[in-house]
């Protein structure tokens, strides 16, 4: 069985009540970075706006934007801070296209009715069953290879364990990775690894600590800090071995995002919060996957830049966003900011990502229930 | 690599001061339950008790236990409870062969004196790299499945999953299971998925739930109760496809405690929680390799009849007790109640036991680290 | 602000329609312990059922039970395993009075319309505001002492701390508790702490791991094994300072279920899970609000037995359960488990209790937002 | 009972060896932002440096940093970003003295000796008995409310619930904060608290989800982002009840640091995270208590910052960090990263903090204890 798209169902335009409807109204931004009052923020859902009596899909979308219609034509998706004076912002807040704005949030679905009053385990857990979901996943991925923009959210406990750090490797090298998003504790601990074996002064295989290791990331950090980039530090020591070596080979785009915890920083590592979150912004705007690997910060600040669906080619499709943690409390928290559209799973990332990598890449697992 | 049990290095008894250490005290039971004051109470490690002047093995054992001599030539881990009449009880609390019993803490390794005054994680974690303990684990349960005894101890969520029951199945089948220790909601569920395909009414594989799932396990335990045994229940309704008829088909002896939780119960559960007790222990005592899987009420139960060691053929070996959960606190639990051998994964049961499977029956793997 | 009893609004069996659906279908119970096919099974909602063409209220009830009509004029919600030769099983499985038996979903509140397609925070969490759950919990027990029945189940880290004991003696000793239902091991390290300060051989103030204190709960187990009672144990050796003491003193019924974790058991412990369930169930019947705190197995046990609602004097009123521990999985498990109406807090228990007994007996907090 | 400074116990440099070991060595920095090999990094603990022959004490420290000395008589630690060209950095890595440089880990207590070889309950978790964590942190508070520097560090969490909030600005009010660390979110939710009576649109007492909700955080981030400071908006506004006014009132500090997942952000936020960090430090190089309150980031990254003591006055005296989390995980991460000397509470940190209000504010509470 192959994955196949789902059809999109657009609103139909033709109904009475669409005509009708006006086209949206604009307020002028008076101050940099200060939406005008009543501004519509965008959802993470297809929205419609009408435009010269014409519906228009915005896209790319995020949630918690404010529209901006550029030439009363095209229309973008705009956080408040990098509002411009005279920019033309959508205002109006029903969802129902009265104020010419229409928010789709059927367009890949029919809302299911649940009609069972009474009924066990309604939530997903770590008691949810996940077989079909790691099926769907693995299909998912084998299209999104060739046909999509898979956008992996990694926290640093991905390069804690020799098995997943070598899996994650490996499902880089085989195509199934096309941008990473993380920050400096991840290059630093994936490079400590590479070169002294350990993370944060833990052998990443035998679990050794070793002597002096809380040493181990700051000397890695140091040295690279005499270079003025990552490629040219794993260039000039030739190491091999880890993540950030395999993006660099294979011309994988990393953004790490600094943060207050970091050490250093590592070179290439951007400091300004929302610098970062434009250069985040810049794959969650072409991402048709995303998987979020075990960090919280960068999990949520991803699920809130990218939309339920993207258009290409015009074909409008679907974005599928996986959270994978733990903790019930962290994957169900990417939803409850918003990201509703999420699919759980509630294990350790190590087993996550080597399953991934065993069947999509050594592909000789049998599945059980084959 | 293969595994190699560990050489157990017995105390050396030779010395002046075991030579100058009394015989036990014992005290006589003077009501049926009751041990007479300062009995001694057995931990999980090794202990040796001096009886006519020689130093004697306590085997098998378990913890919280009283130790009663049988004419002075043998040895028995007692229960309070199956204290009888008249039973030699023995008595004092220092561990060092003063009153004549001897702790043995340093049979398999001795103490590692941790040096660093200033080290990172130290506890373990969602973020411990379990590589190689997932390779010491497969090497060890092909050793043990020609060599020992290996029981598990099963949480309901075993079979809630469509992928870890098919894995749990083949495991049985392909003898890495000697014994199973569960309660009454495991092999409901299990029968469950096996006739109607669901858990608790939902589908174990689509996820789905089912109309009037609800129904599910109450109409299995219904039809199972026209039956005196669970054999014969499966073996009339033909029932395959589940963890209780693998272990019917391969003499895999199932011990199902009965709980205050229990709907049926089914027959063969044991509503007695000590006489429970006493079948558990009846695996427990032989128990070279146990793994508790999704369970804190029956792995806790497990772990406190649990030793360190067993004497096989006259050889001293190590017990080894794996305890796996998504949560770190009931990983934690078994060791903070006393059973402190313990190794833990964090992680989801069901990408555990699918490794299992895959690794030992499958053998199609090759590691990413080869 | 004094709490009301919400009114029960009745189904209004007047409609046509309710005149029109049959008695409900007979049958005969032909094995002991084992309903006939088809039997209904009880939820935890008002269930009515049509006997001699009145629609007769099931009370006390309690789910996944089969229903038995006695001379066809009274019904009894029974267990499988209580079922009698002979007894008349009620048939039928709709839910909508077309087979006699009609389900009341409604009977305390209108269900409510959710209409936001898109929010943050839908569901309950560490991150839920408890502040007004609090506050009608005060309402709730102050009304409860005086016209309800309380009904606590504990799990042993209750008196594991110094504070949350001295508390829930406290709440007992001032009338707000009405019966306990728990394990051994709560009346284990709840004597252990009164006569040795320490709970599993941890002092319960200063947190100081004692010498040989793994003996302490042993000690006092056996101890009291040479009595018939734990009433003759508290008064021969004059124990106070105890949750146990002060329900003898109050003559608050105590119910102490076995399990296959114990020690000993101590004396009045059941030792047979299902003796256990009818034990327990004596107090559900009537309990109004019951408590549940730091326990699953006792807490999902109590659930299942507990109806929506009780009557008393006539009068149908609401069962508030409330859920407390400091893991989202533990609280939402009750509902998972069929027990939908529970008000969950995600919370350390220590505080919870000692939150109660300042309110409710110390009685001198102004609250913050007075 | 009031609390009081624990003695420091200088290290004996009258010893001999100390007297022998070498003045420390010192390398040029040759490239800012870049240490020379071997640097020395700091750990939480005081440490000596020998310069001139004389034994110096770091002071402030904090961990991973290098050490500068500045005219061969002062020190200061640095963080690696902050090095300058020519910065004469302290080089060598062993602790004992014999490089110059003495690492004193028993200054406030010696090691304790934990002799046990069998004892439950070693860890800390939501079993852990909290009663004098509590007591003792009452009276710490009382003292450093006069003597000492309170820095808080605190997740958007705190402002989610009613009570809580009243509680920490109550603690505001009455002195027991000197300084507050935190992130956009906080901030925002706390004002949108303030002026909408919510948190991300839901209702902080009744926990209703408001129509239109998801705007209410962006609706007043936009409004504040029309004035320069946080302080001029509160004013203009007149707004109250909140923590952000309590602050402007009091005079407080608050450091806002921004971070990837933030909307806005608000005016005052700092967007770079290494500009963050030095205005943290700023606090921590006081702070002689530390609370970090459900938040990991801001909470590790104050931790990495904050040294196990201050000098003050010429005395030498311990910091105390707390963390609380409802999550093991998280108050343990703290620990695992290196910040060995922190006090962890596992609860719901809206308990948390009115517990310490109602005890230390509203005074009235008799503890059960007394």
């Amino acid at each position: 069985m192959k994955f196949k798209l789902p059809l999109y169902k657009k609103p139909d335009f033709h109904l009475p009540k669409f005509l009708e409807y006006p086209n949206i109204t604009l307020h002028r931004v008076e101050k940099i970075g200060v939406a005008p009052d009543y501004f519509h923020a965008t959802t993470i859902f297809p929205e419609y706006y009408k435009l010269n009596n014409r519906w228009i899909l915005l896209a790319p979308s995020r949630m918690d934007c404010v529209v901006v219609a550029l030439d009363n034509e095209q229309l973008e998706a705009k956080e408040l801070r990098r509002l411009q004076l005279g920019d033309m912002v959508v205002i109006g807040r029903s969802k129902d296209g009265s104020d010419g704005i229409y928010i789709h949030t059927k367009g890949f679905r029919d809302d299911v009715a649940t009609s069972e009053t009474f009924a066990f385990r309604t939530g997903r857990s770590r008691e949810t069953s996940y077989s079909r979901d790691y099926d769907q996943l693995y299909e998912l991925l084998e299209f999104e290879k060739e046909s999509g923009y898979i956008t992996w959210v990694l926290g640093p406990a991905v390069v804690f364990d020799y098995d997943s750090k070598k899996a994650m490797i490996s499902l880089i090298e085989n195509g199934y990775v096309h941008a990473i998003l993380a920050g400096n504790a991840l290059a630093a601990h994936d490079l400590e690894g590479a070169v002294l074996k350990t993370a944060l002064g833990q052998d990443i295989y035998t679990q050794e600590s070793i002597a002096d290791g809380h040493y181990h990331h700051l000397d890695i950090i140091n040295k690279a800090r005499r270079f003025s980039s990552l490629e040219e530090f794993i260039s000039d020591l030739n190491i091999d071995d880890s993540i950030m070596c395999a993006c660099v080979k294979n011309n994988i785009p990393v953004v790490l995002a600094g943060s207050i915890r970091d050490d250093g920083p590592l070179p290439g590592v951007i400091a300004d919060a929302y610098t970062a979150q434009d250069a985040m912004r810049q794959h969650t705007k072409k991402a048709t996957t995303v998987l979020c690997l075990a960090t919280q910060l960068h999990s949520i600040a991803t699920g809130n830049m990218t939309p339920s669906y993207q258009v290409i080619n015009d074909i409008v499709r679907p974005v599928s966003i996986f959270s994978v943690d733990v903790s019930e409390f962290a994957v169900n928290k990417l939803r409850d900011r918003g990201t509703l559209e999420v699919t759980s799973f509630v294990t350790n990332i190590q087993d996550f990502i080597v399953n991934l990598q065993r069947k999509l890449v050594d592909g000789k697992i049998n599945r059980t229930c084959d």
